[in-house]
């Protein structure tokens, strides 16, 4: 067992706490995406629930614990699926939730956002500059800042996927896991090489966000000036120590991706499985074509983990070659 | 509990049959298709498995029983879905598959049975051209004949849907349902009317398909010419007595819906959900769009009940006005 932060105790009760809703996604094999990838296929859909991404899983673990706390008020900085998710989960517990998010985000993530009554306070920048501006309004509000990845309530939340994949007869060779701050990766990490320890943990990022890839390869944090990828979800310039530091104990390898595959990985689930995935959503299946040879006959798992987008910019993406 | 040919016991004991794979699907309320709307929408997803739709639950049954029996090959008539998914269950029991269907129906749904190992004979005509073709293929090769919604197995699958819907809390106000041979409309009807029967049943079927409604509202088969709809998993010409007699037993209603209602109701579900439904499957959501009155602040269950689409006919019809 990896001697991250993360607890498989923990992550096991946190099945009791996390509204069902987000549990036991659609795990299933699809044939359709085969011929072209030359290997097994097998989806985690983290689509199809209502806040149409994996983030709930975490944020129903944050938001009850600051309810059994008696807090009042949260705020997080959010690339759009975290301040979704936190804005439903806090609703429900009577929370008052602020996401601070870059005005850049898309805006069906930003709508979504305000739909479901969370102060939403934009910024002119990236994620990183939400997170320092999340961070002020926490200081100066006294109020409780959640930190996604950092907190490990958004890791062991995202970790309870990995339960559902582990469960999986038989197991799989490979899954593969999209890297942004590294909630998903070191929380499904951690429960596969816990449970599952032969199955390969494959991170992958987006070549236009490589910071968390080049400072896993590394081992130390490495940080980048910009990021430059249509993988919104992902796009974080300053990786957090502790984050790198248990993504180190989990993951086999960190891939990057580059953007023309993100796109046509995206133009795959929508053409073979009729799936509408958000580009960070698209980076497993992204790293596969882009290296048919490593992955060929082998069974693979890789999660569709958000299909948050704005449909005008999602359509011009598929249009161009629909189901190729 | 209504006198129909459906038992809730055996569709109770066909959920140990069903590969867990069809089972337990997606249902949530997805709040972004309700200011279009008007009503709180709950999405049964049946898209989000191996054949992506609903039929994998009966063809499960159905092969699962063949197979106890020794039986070695099968047949079927199909419009496109009830073969792919026969096929598919049939693989997995080692059962020799023949699927008739019309050389019209789409290639997508064509090319998925072909891929599954199944024997694809092909009609010049419709669905229920394919339907007699299947049946002289029985006779001649004395071979088993699958016929949807009058084998009692194919209505027990879906029958399945409804055991998850009734277990909801709190409870629907009504479930759509999506009418073509009736085996989901009877099958999903019987559990709600015996274990939720305050809870309306609706069936939708477009008008360019209207048999069984109009069945179902003289009380007696109702036969037409022709069919005129995009809708090809529901457009049947000769409703079966039996299951008629069953339909009028469980059903509340029956409507009727336009083309422009359908693809209205494909876009909301891509646009607002990020769903790919095929037409079939938006049936629900244009009938709430015809008669928003009906369901005004109600609390509504639409199963989407499949999401298998040649992708070029399907962008053609989303694309004139995504999102809206």
């Amino acid at each position: 067992m990896p001697e991250t932060r993360l607890d498989i105790d923990r992550i096991r009760a946190a099945r009791r706490v996390i509204d069902p809703v987000f549990l036991n996604s659609p795990l299933y094999r699809c044939e359709a995406l085969e011929p072209a990838l030359g290997c097994a296929v097998n989806i985690k859909l983290e689509t199809a629930n209502p806040v149409r991404s994996f983030k709930g899983r975490g944020t129903e673990l944050v938001a009850s614990l600051l309810a059994d706390d008696g807090q009042g008020a949260v705020v997080c900085a959010s690339a759009g699926n975290l301040g979704q998710a936190l804005a439903w989960s806090g609703r429900g517990r009577g929370l008052d939730v602020t996401v601070v998010a870059s005005r850049h985000a898309p805006a069906a993530k930003l709508d979504r956002i305000r739909a479901l009554d969370a102060r939403l306070e934009l910024v002119d920048g990236d994620f990183d500059m939400a997170r320092e501006r999340a961070a002020a309004i926490a200081r100066r509000d006294g109020v409780r800042l959640v930190e996604d990845s950092l907190d490990i309530e958004t890791c062991e939340g995202a970790a309870t996927i990995g339960l559902e994949l582990a469960d999986a007869v038989p197991s799989f060779d490979a899954v593969l896991i999209a890297l942004g701050g590294g909630a998903m990766a070191t929380g499904v990490g951690h429960v596969l090489k816990t449970l599952a320890p032969g199955v390969e943990v494959i991170c992958v990022q987006p070549l236009g966000a490589p910071a968390m890839t080049y400072s896993w390869h590394r081992r130390r944090v490495v940080t980048t000036d910009s990021t430059d990828t249509i993988a919104d979800g992902v796009a974080g310039r300053c990786p957090i120590p502790d984050v790198l530091a248990d993504l180190l104990l989990v993951a086999d390898d960190a891939v990057l991706v580059r953007e023309e595959s993100i796109i046509a990985g995206m133009r795959m689930l929508l053409g073979h499985a009729g799936l509408v995935a958000e580009p960070s959503a698209a980076l497993g299946i992204a790293a596969i074509l882009e290296d048919r040879a490593r992955f060929a006959g082998r069974r693979v798992a890789t999660i569709v983990c958000g299909g948050n987008v704005d449909m005008d910019a999602y359509l011009r993406w598929v249009d161009a070659a629909p189901g190729t």
